[in-house]
């Protein structure tokens, strides 16, 4: 891996690559026809590029339980176990409303209410991850999104992923169709025959995935825009190599444009960490991702001190970082921007990804200088209630119209004076 | 006022205009060029568009007292009332983390922080409310955002309005620009050699500003893109149509876009708010926006049933929903969809966006269904933790390595078991 001391003024956030316009065009072009053409449109999107002809879009409640009967059963109560866990975390991000009353009778109030329904997206192929299903479902039924409902791409043989189908059923989703890329996401918005429309949309995807969500945003809401993989670890001279390494490479056999970067201030950990990667990489199934995404967007820096790198991680922003250091909890508390936080050496990245019950949905891009993962607060919608009483409204309409004429809104004004007209009846 | 039938089956949703391709790559070139030029980037713009020669972009402290002195001191005190009051409601919405810890010596948890920085536009002219700066700065201040900057166009003389001053003033905020439009945007996006970036972007703007936000979305956070004003009133035969004209009118002489909508049971109130709206817009000095908003976007619907007013209400999702009837307080229970709701007759719509304490910085546009107004949740971002000891991690490893393997992610499935070489050590 590539080297380079920290201390040389370079900026290390990450950005956002630009849209392809032409990936732009086609995209809004399907939208268009699914748009106007519903079911047809999506059936032949799903023939042509799926090479599929489906009967129906909608996942029988047979293939379902299928799915169940062919899956293995060890795993089956591991993915249980690890859809209790996440449950367990995201329960606590419950909302409650609240409702300041005063003197005068009058009160404010919050109120929490869930969005009503949402869809999640599920890649095709072998990026159908049965833990994305329990990442996106779980803080939606927490919330209490009355119908959630999946949608994902077929196989040739016209069959969705066992696994997804499977997590699916551990959570109690049956509705679930047969669709994939950009025309998924419009028969989500926008409805078809056959798929009513969602108001919400998460999930990851290709870049016509992106584009679409990014399109339909705004007529219903979206997750955030997913980028590449990130890990970043901040490590001391007690960190051993070959974990170090390991975790690096967990992150980028994800994706060549994965990043993946070590801050240190040891200067033997980083020559052993390079080491360690190029040696893990020879046996690694996924070589060629891994090693692309090491090469490409793989870094270690090496510092002088401790406080250069928290401080370059608070710059990063990382979607994952991992603190191995002597002192990693305490460490921990002076990071400002990071997606999730592992601490210490048994906190390998991927028990985040799979079963400690935090979301692995989270903000890629640095982004998480001002984004969170994925939770319950993003499946409710908080209304705020004004109510004022006679004698509020007595005490406090002159003020109001005062600011609104100051302001040059006299229609503001005389609407809050109007009910003077009838005072005392 | 129009009048319609609800029961015919009609979509009363709103949606969002497409934007307008000169106007996007208008403001692509614009990001771009303060991007490469700063401060001469933003001045050459601000003597184009605003006619002013500016020797500094920043306001200085004697322009901020100067605007205090001049200020009426009866709106001093009217806007500190207000602010308290926007204060004391928003404080509820400071969030706490959590931490769950397990017999075997693991937790995961959930940090809250404060985004670093925020930057508030305030638009220029007759736009320039005070009251804006209210409702976007206190969120910020409150989640306890460090840095929080207004950037707002200078006029002809090279000034801000006193309001705006003055309000930045009561809530203690004296780092200020004079720039306006998509550069304004660019500038506290990317940051010039006298404005440096900020993390998120919040504030109303004309086209151009909306557009600009769009386009830095992502390296920087931002607020919703929020459209035309929306008023909707559910009243029944107990309402005053004066009362419920007023209101109407309130929110139409905001734009021409903006929309006025009567939901009501009775044909009789119909009929009066009708003569009533045309009444008043007669001696309304935005009678001309108003009444295009009026004819172009207003309408009432008469309903059977208040059920049917309600599933009106939550399809429609509007910014401010005005409920005057008998039962206003149990009937606004059912509402699901709404960014703000108004119980009573002596509620008017206008008391919420000066002085009761919400935030009038809503949801419109329909957006209701999925988003809420600004508030202190969207100035924090939260960081997930987790903690592994030797024991958690003893206990799981095989779990969570064959949940990585079901997905062919052999690098996450070593990363865990990694861990194994050195056990015991």
């Amino acid at each position: 891996m590539k080297q380079m001391q920290l201390s040389s003024g370079i900026s290390i956030r990450r950005t956002i690559a630009e849209a392809n316009a032409e990936q732009l065009a086609a995209v809004k072009e399907i939208i268009q026809n699914v748009k106007q053409n519903g079911d047809s449109a999506l059936l032949g999107y799903t023939e042509k590029w799926d090479g599929v002809k489906l009967e129906s879009i909608r996942v029988s409640h047979g293939e379902i339980m299928e799915a169940v009967g062919r899956f293995d059963a060890r795993l089956l109560q591991d993915l249980t176990e690890a859809a209790d866990n996440v449950r367990e975390y995201h329960k606590n991000q419950k909302q409650e409303g609240y409702k300041n009353t005063r003197n005068d009778g009058s009160y404010v109030a919050q109120r929490v209410t869930a969005i009503s329904s949402a869809g999640l997206y599920v890649p095709g192929g072998t990026a159908a991850y049965p833990s994305s299903v329990l990442m996106n479902v779980i803080p939606a039924q927490v919330a209490g999104v009355g119908r959630v409902v999946l949608i994902s791409p077929p196989g040739k043989d016209g069959r969705l992923s066992d696994g997804v189908l499977v997590a699916a059923h551990i959570l109690g989703i049956d509705e679930i169709y047969k669709a994939g890329g950009a025309q998924a996401i419009a028969a989500l918005a926008y409805g078809t025959e056959s798929i009513e429309a969602v108001d919400k949309i998460t999930g990851p995807g290709n870049v016509f995935v992106a584009l679409a969500k990014r399109q339909v945003f705004g007529d219903v809401a979206i997750d955030m825009i997913a980028g590449p993989s990130e890990i970043a670890i901040i490590a001391d001279e007690t960190a051993f190599a070959d974990e170090v390494a390991a975790d690096l490479l967990s992150q980028a056999e994800h994706d060549p444009m994965a990043s993946a970067v070590l801050l240190t201030t040891s200067q033997q950990l980083a020559d052993a960490v390079s080491l360690e990667v190029e040696r893990q990489l020879v046996t690694l199934p996924r070589q060629s991702i891994a090693g692309k995404a090491i090469n490409d967007h793989g870094m270690i820096y090496v510092g002088e001190t401790m406080d250069e790198l928290i401080a370059a991680a608070n710059e990063l922003a990382p979607e994952h970082l991992e603190i191995m250091t002597a002192d990693a909890e305490s460490l921990s508390e002076r990071i400002q921007n990071a997606g999730a936080i592992f601490i210490g050496r048994y906190s390998s990245e991927p028990i985040g990804d799979y079963f400690a019950g935090t979301n692995h949905v989270l903000p890629t891009n640095s982004t998480a200088r001002f984004s969170s993962a994925l939770s319950v607060y993003d499946f409710v919608k908080r209304t705020s209630v004004v109510y004022y009483s006679e004698q509020a409204w007595q005490q406090n309409e002159a003020k109001i119209a005062r600011l609104a004429r100051l302001e040059g809104l006299e229609g503001h004004a005389r609407a809050v004076e109007s009910r003077a007209w009838k005072k005392g009846e």
